[in-house]
């Protein structure tokens, strides 16, 4: 039996022999480790976007896997480096939000305003302070190979969680911004652009009923009703602007055989807007 | 004994999560499966640019690897998944078309003017309609996700093709556009450039003799002979242009520790003549 | 028990299949090897950039790793390939410099003005002649695939060495330049630019003391005293300049949550001097 991967997510791009040293790393100490990376493109120090990207794809991989999340402007500093244990993975990161949009997955309401989150019952993460299991000397710049890699590889081979470090109650806490009621409209903002040039949003599909009578603005565009597939022709905008119910489970802008991003000139944090039309 | 690799070619990029859930699925169903990625860098919905790659490259991998191809602007519609087995490999891709240099390799004369080609017999096709072995919900926008990597992963631990789907006697056609004879020439294009700037024609170099005697044109310039390496200086340009045997099996345009790419404004799409000089 | 990984660094970058062909060869002929990644995203036939990233990157590989690093602009001409054996690890490459930054660490005085190296005592290289084990027909444009990754398979499943080829007694040598002293300066150079816009030069930190009372210059600015992390706000520079330890071993130039290549234009070759302050 094979066992769960250990999957890494990163903005260490995958120009520098950093994502691969970490490999090495893992390899030294767990050479029957499994390795995946799940991206090393989240934008550099982009703390929100690795929180949503990581939130997103997590529920695709096996049971137990090993999560190693590193976007880490504060490497070096006080900030912890942690462990969060749910029923279903593990995830070692810096302690500076990255794990949030994880963590709302089990909260039944996620907190507004604050820069903690208490953790709910079936929960528990660690602060890693247990330097056995870290690579040395270890540097100020680089704990993705000298920490979280390491330590990785020894929870892959059996080490326990409460021999990594010392229980914690609270972690960092920095979502996506949630979409905000308002009269009859939803608002919520482009939360991500893809490769493809569609525009994901912070508005989650399942909120809109079978979306057939919603109007999606955009920079002074309307959009009328979901579309089915990025082929759609039920709406009549010439260029092909259609909204639908992405494959990250939010309402997606795209545009067919085209960019939105290029089209709208549109971007993360850009305004969305959805109304019920009244029938 | 290693399983043979589940190998992934897309057009999904490395920036998204997309690919690395991909492997996520597969290795829910099959935690020992092997993952290899052939590129993840197709042009954007390219599907003749993917059938090259994959015809280019697939017979370098073990004896019934497992093809995974995925390049889709179709999905969601009413375009079928299909599972192309040949004697040395399985192919699941999108019926569009992806799979016709592959075909290629296996037909007499590959036919010109048809959107689908009957399958030889020695192939064996099938329409992916056993919804038992996706994963559920499916979505309208990711089947890389919710269909071609489950169904990989299945195949790879033992599941037969006759379980995934019903037998199809053809498939989608869209080959590469092939050089054609006039006169003394032959008149191909440029298919493909690589990251080195070189331009890989459609001319299969086995059909130009030695080189010795031929004259490559190409937006006006001439070039004799075919080349040995990149470093020939066989001919008279200054600038090193020069015309070889690339390692893909085509006739490349080149240039000495430079990029033909740039050097000519050329890209895919640009007409190639070769003659055979009269001796 | 995991055999050691087969490690690929090359200039390939990943948009076409050229990396990924090579694992498939690799898989053909050792299905159980493991393949990992360092970068293929050198730039394009920069020899002294592949030596600098591996010599910073092999020791954090598992014993008995086989690295196969291919930049190779001279494939195809009479410049040998090589197996270089140390007593951690085994490196196949062409014979054209690329091995230098790893020789420079069983050196004890690198030499100066030479285009080769004698290997000291506790190394051993092989010029790879036995065509057995290569992937036929052997192709002069692409030998990663038809050589390189064919060897490294072989030797992954205990072919040995002298199986491969003859033994030579030295190896073609074109290390980053050196540090220069000169009166109580230390003159070196960027010689690598990072994804976040680090400049990494080649002045080793070590040679630094506590770095206190070090002034580094750099393009018109100076830099008072090595900063602990990419965080600190020792210096009184407005727009957080800073120097410090980097991950690889040398000093970095950085700016805080910014990118120091962009704010001082400054890329490889940029000239970085070190001076001691008098106290």
């Amino acid at each position: 039996m094979a066992p769960p991967p250990v999957v890494l997510t990163t903005d260490f791009g995958l120009s520098d022999p950093y994502a691969g040293v970490m490999k090495g790393v893992v390899l030294s100490i767990n050479p029957a480790a499994t390795l995946i990376d799940l991206t090393h493109d989240i934008q550099p120090q982009n703390i929100r976007q690795g929180s949503f990207v990581l939130a997103a794809s997590h529920r695709f991989f096996p049971p137990n896997s090993i999560h190693v999340v590193v976007v880490d402007p504060g490497v070096g500093t006080d900030r912890m480096a942690v462990l969060l244990v749910t029923p279903n993975a593990s995830f070692l990161a810096p302690d500076n939000g990255l794990l949030s949009g994880v963590l709302s997955d089990y909260l039944d309401t996620p907190p507004l305003n604050t820069e903690r989150v208490s953790l709910p019952p079936n929960l528990t993460a660690y602060h890693l302070t247990n330097s056995e299991y870290w690579l040395h000397p270890v540097s100020n710049t680089f704990h993705g190979r000298d920490i979280f890699a390491p330590v990785a590889a020894h929870l892959s081979i059996g080490v326990t969680p409460d021999e990594l470090g010392r229980p914690t109650q609270d972690l960092a806490w920095q979502p996506s911004p949630a979409p905000k009621q308002e009269a009859n409209s939803l608002i919520g903002e482009v939360v991500y652009t893809d490769h493809y040039g569609n525009l994901v949003t912070n508005i989650p599909v399942r909120e809109l009923g079978d979306g057939a009578n919603i109007t999606v603005g955009i920079k002074g565009r309307k959009i009328y009703g979901l579309s089915r597939t990025f082929q759609s022709t039920g709406n009549d905008n010439e260029d092909g602007l259609l909204a639908l119910d992405g494959s990250l489970g939010y309402l997606e802008i795209a545009v067919r055989n085209g960019s939105a991003a290029l089209l709208l000139h549109a971007e993360a944090g850009e305004t969305v807007q959805v109304s019920q039309n009244s029938v």
